[in-house]
């Protein structure tokens, strides 16, 4: 069940997009080609189509971020314009390095531009996402170091989660750890990014990072189930993709780990590989649930919610960043499960 | 037959490499393993190897770079350590998108670590490079458009390379224009970069650039000239490489449009492919020959950097900055051919 879409969330796309397509128009022509590709913007030959609209919660969270540091909405839009790109830039490679077909019920960019291209665009939108924050001047300066950390650990985490792709041997700790690179570490950088330009690393920055790597642990926890459970009609992927490719993802290493006879049975099915056929698909997915990964990830996601939660108290925040982040929070775990 | 290597490029290593090495250090293990395999550092394991030094050309050029505008050679360190990152960032991502099987005698860093690790590095060595000029104050943050305009025109290049790969309708002017990107536009960047971070953009770091791009023209021409020509025990690529790749360079784009016999046999044989077997690579490597392809690229590589010599008298550098980039010019250009 889809529920409503936090106002938040609209009033950044309204004023973020505008200034996205503005960055990505001084790409060369066929960088922008693909990068409009990336964002939903056009087809592969440059025709505009219908916007779905992603979540845009990173851009969300860098504007609130902003508001929070008693800044001004717009002291929020280059920031959020960066880490929107370097999000980009992470999915375009990550679709060439897993071999991801599908996205948002459209061909991976690779597919489409071949490996090459998509590589190429992807650095591209991470170098404009550092061209845009120094064009913000001094508050773009200071914004930088919390993006290039981002970034260094997002890298570091897709490099685990290739390095365990197939190996029968990564515990748990492991597995979180990578989880915290993918996708915490730039959901703490939009959190606490906006704060970091409008003043600087200080305290409350600290908080909202934390705030948003914790929240970032529950947005991806979710991510894992619906990887595993969800329709493919919602999420855009196939459903079961994550077992299909092997993927260790946490439900996966906590049902390997689990002591349960259904978590021996889910190792001797997967060896150090993936499954083989579309039955040893559903069997594993099946023996998942049974080893109660998915029951796991679902209360850890709302233990990290919780703990994201808990961050913000630490930070005296104006009561509206205050009242949007939390709605955000919410929304982000409770969405479509 | 090797020419002795100027002075310059020793004092320039000297100091660069403890402050790379440095640099290098702050990547997660994994991420400084495959970018101290690219930098010849180490084997696969981490263990040491006996560094052979490369050329060190774009370091050292930021080196004097810095000197050239009335700083000191620390000034010039961290740009130096910058442009060093973005060119190895480059070359491990090329040759994943490239194929390509050795670089510097050795198997390159995809076939050692894989595409994704090879990918991820690269992106590591890329954001590290900014992270060197933001530690590096105001001077860093002067320094950083340079970079990322580089990096753009970098990128911009690599993606007009593999879309004219096996294209056979490809123009001199075209293929120009893509390897102005490819190599140009770094040597630019390094040459007017340490004059960047000392005082900011101003008419001399403009004449500093247009010096770099066009002496990257002329090396780029004289690299061209080796992939055709080159004795791969000098080179560290197997020989005639470019032509059986399918590389529409400089040279192979001249020849193909000479209007003589030999460049129409070497169109009918090349079709818009490469060559099918090692005969037709031979064939194909005599055809450029004969059609006038290495000459005309000999002479412009002497003309490139005829412009580069006289861009330098634009700028009233002081004269040791001057002397140790013409020699440093010439070096590049008359390097064994």
């Amino acid at each position: 069940m889809t529920r409503s879409i936090p106002t938040a969330i609209g009033r950044a796309r309204e004023v973020v997009i505008p200034a996205l397509r503005a960055a990505v128009a001084q790409l060369e022509p066929r960088m922008a080609l693909v990068a409009g590709y990336q964002l939903d913007w056009n087809d592969e030959f440059g025709n505009s189509i219908e916007h779905g609209g992603g979540k845009a919660l990173r851009p969300t969270l860098a504007i609130i971020s902003a508001e929070a540091a008693g800044g001004t909405l717009a002291d929020g839009v280059p920031p959020a314009v960066a880490v929107e790109l370097v999000h980009n830039f992470s999915l375009l490679h990550d679709d060439v390095m897993d071999r991801d077909l599908e996205r948002r019920h459209r061909p991976t960019g690779w597919v489409v531009f071949g490996d090459g291209q998509a590589i190429l665009a992807g650095n591209a939108m991470l170098t404009l996402a550092f061209d845009v924050l120094l064009s913000h001047g001094e508050a773009g300066v200071r914004a930088l170091p919390c993006l290039t950390e981002a970034v260094h650990q997002l890298i570091s985490g897709q490099s685990d989660d290739l390095a365990f792709e197939g190996s029968a041997a990564v515990d748990l700790a492991a597995c979180l750890h990578m989880e915290a690179g993918k996708t915490g570490a730039l959901l703490a950088c939009s959190a606490a990014i906006g704060a970091a330009a409008v003043r600087g690393r200080d305290q409350l920055v600290n908080a909202l990072w934390r705030f948003g790597a914790e929240l970032g642990m529950a947005f991806q926890l979710v991510d894992d189930i619906l990887g595993i459970t969800g329709d493919p009609v919602i999420t855009g992927k196939s459903s079961s993709s994550d077992v299909r490719a092997g993927k260790r993802s946490a439900p996966v290493v906590a049902a390997l780990t689990s002591g349960t006879n259904a978590g021996r049975r889910l190792a001797a099915l997967l060896g150090d590989g993936r499954p083989d056929s579309e039955e040893e698909v559903r069997l594993a997915t099946e023996l998942i649930s049974e080893a109660g990964g998915l029951d796991w990830a679902a209360r850890e996601a709302d233990r990290r919610l919780g703990a994201a939660l808990a961050a913000l108290e630490d930070a005296s925040l104006p009561s509206a960043a205050l009242h949007d982040l939390v709605t955000l929070a919410r929304y982000v775990v409770e969405r479509d499960h």
